[in-house]
């Protein structure tokens, strides 16, 4: 018996009916009740993702939560082995301890995975991927794939295409953390926070270790030994992998700030070979799942409520760095939604580009 | 007949006898009645300013509003020749384009003043100063001295003490910047967002062109000819100046962010010799005007709430800028209230060292 509810027998035919004549594909999503998984339910039907079973699958706390998909009701249960048997892909929306404990199971059970957590980000035999940038790794019909880091993803779809042209020397990125980053919780800590302080009432914090309304501060994930936080170290890490680019030097503040969805980074940018804002501003018009919002046309540069729910990542403010090199140097602001292109929709793509080959 | 109501003479009887043996002096706060002007005259009563007489100016729209200064009460008036006569200094907290009207009939006047807007900053013959970093300017007994952009302040009051030691090549800063440095207009407005949006209302703006609860963007000063905006290349060509390095290398991205008051500022700082951040730890320990908040002895990072009322500027998370040249390069966390350090202390500072010389 799979992870959907009694419902299911209809669900399925009905989903097969509308996708006659191409493969469809059991689903599970487990951690489906978190902030990422939730996108991923939304995303697999907005997709029209040819579905013969999805599973949801939830921590104990939350299982039993009702989901709506393709018109049919769905019930998230807890994970376990028979649940997942039969299984084409999975798409792991756990924290990184989870993702290590299932990751055995999986594998024995020949389930295709991608994971979001940071479990496998840096394990050389696990391809960490961005479609947009290094799809090509997925021909190789990995087991288990890594979702890359939210502000990762969303300062290399602005770097890698320029990369591409003028080979990246150097990526400083100073980040603006919207709350999600740490899942649900997040939001309803900043959310509660406000109705608590617009009633007169003390604000405090649970989740975050001091109050995030009307306050910014260094990303809380844990201090490295180097005195970088672990958010700033992934950032490095992995986009060095993902660009194949061991050489990138990186330089990374991390930052949470008051947002509800969507981070924003301010990307400064060395290259080795010359480039134009103009240069970069035509290449980005051209890269895929990159929307240029350019003030030159009237426009307000790109903000993380404008970005919350689309799936594209928007750059505004190409222009010269003047810090940096002459000619060579420059100044970028990349906004995404990093529960979208920076979780949910990657690891939705990463599972699309793999039954495509 | 000054700037102050009908309790002045018994006002001034009270100061001055505080005060017996020491010179005092009649001042005069032009713009009192906003964000800077307000925290200019609290800070002379908190610092015990040597003042004969305190006289207090504003717009048409804020006169007769009520001070409480040294237990009496003061009236801000409207500004005119006759009301300003008499005066030893003048701390102007008004935009740039009313420094640069009343400057020629202040001058005429001989007093000495203090401006807080960008109007002298960039004029060569006009001292821009911070008194730890270059208050040696004051010795000229200068008619008028520049008050430097409050992130430049922040910013340098972190940088120029390494500098001083290793020699500052280049500057990246991104900024994190609270609503007041758009004056109380701006906290205001955030703060009605937040009521707002806890009533259930929709969120909108009048002073920001777009929502600033829950949201950040690009500073909103006016876009310059290079993309740029103007709070990027006053931190630019401020820096310089004050650290009389005109050739230091600045990237600059400069952030509006959902705090009330209080700016951060993501500081990548590479060097010409070397400094290790245990040596940048030993240096700004002592800087004076810097208050060293190290994570090494379990202290959270600092944060715009954490710093907001204080007169220093906070440094936390001095490290390595893995992205720099080695042994050279380092990242760090600055945090200063902008009100305070980045506008009215630095003011009320440069005068205390112009009467003390």
């Amino acid at each position: 018996m799979s992870g959907v509810n009694t419902g299911e027998s209809s669900a399925v035919s009905a989903i097969q009916k509308s996708k006659s004549g191409t493969k469809t594909f059991c689903i599970s999503v487990i951690g489906a009740t978190g902030a990422v998984g939730r996108e991923v339910v939304q995303l697999l039907e907005k997709r029209n993702f040819p579905i013969s079973q999805l599973r949801l699958f939830s921590s104990e706390r939350s299982a039993g939560e009702k989901f709506k998909f393709c018109g049919q009701t769905l019930e998230a249960r807890i994970v376990d082995r028979e649940a997942l048997t039969g299984s084409d892909y999975a798409i792991l929306c756990v924290d990184a301890a989870m993702s290590r404990a299932l990751a055995p199971m999986l594998a024995e059970l020949k389930i295709v995975t991608v994971d979001n957590s940071s479990a496998f980000r840096t394990d050389p035999a696990i391809p960490l991927v961005v479609p947009e940038i290094n799809g090509e790794l997925l021909k190789g019909k990995p087991l288990l794939v890594a979702n890359p880091n939210c502000t990762t993803i969303v300062s290399l779809m602005i770097a890698a295409p320029l990369h591409r042209v003028a080979h990246l020397e150097r990526m400083t990125a100073c980040s603006y953390q919207a709350v999600s980053g740490a899942g649900l919780a997040g939001m309803h800590e900043l959310e509660s926070q406000a109705r608590a302080w617009a009633a007169g009432e003390k604000v405090t914090g649970q989740l975050f270790p001091r109050p995030i309304l009307f306050n910014v501060f260094p990303h809380n994930s844990p201090r490295q030994s180097d005195g970088s936080n672990e958010e700033e170290h992934k950032l490095v890490c992995e986009s060095r992998r993902i660009l194949g680019h061991e050489k990138l030097r990186v330089s990374a503040t991390c930052v949470r700030v008051p947002t509800l969805r969507a981070h924003a980074v301010a990307l400064h940018l060395e290259f080795i070979n010359a480039l134009s804002p103009t240069q970069a501003l035509d290449i980005l018009t051209r890269a895929p799942g990159v929307r240029v919002v350019n003030e030159a046309n009237g426009d307000q540069p790109a903000d993380p409520q404008m970005v919350s729910g689309l799936d594209e990542v928007l750059v505004s403010r190409i222009r010269v760095d003047h810090g940096g090199s002459p000619g060579k140097s420059l100044a970028l602001w990349a906004v995404g939604d990093q529960l979208l292109k920076g979780a949910a929709l990657n690891a939705v793509q990463i599972v699309e580009l793999l039954i495509a080959d």
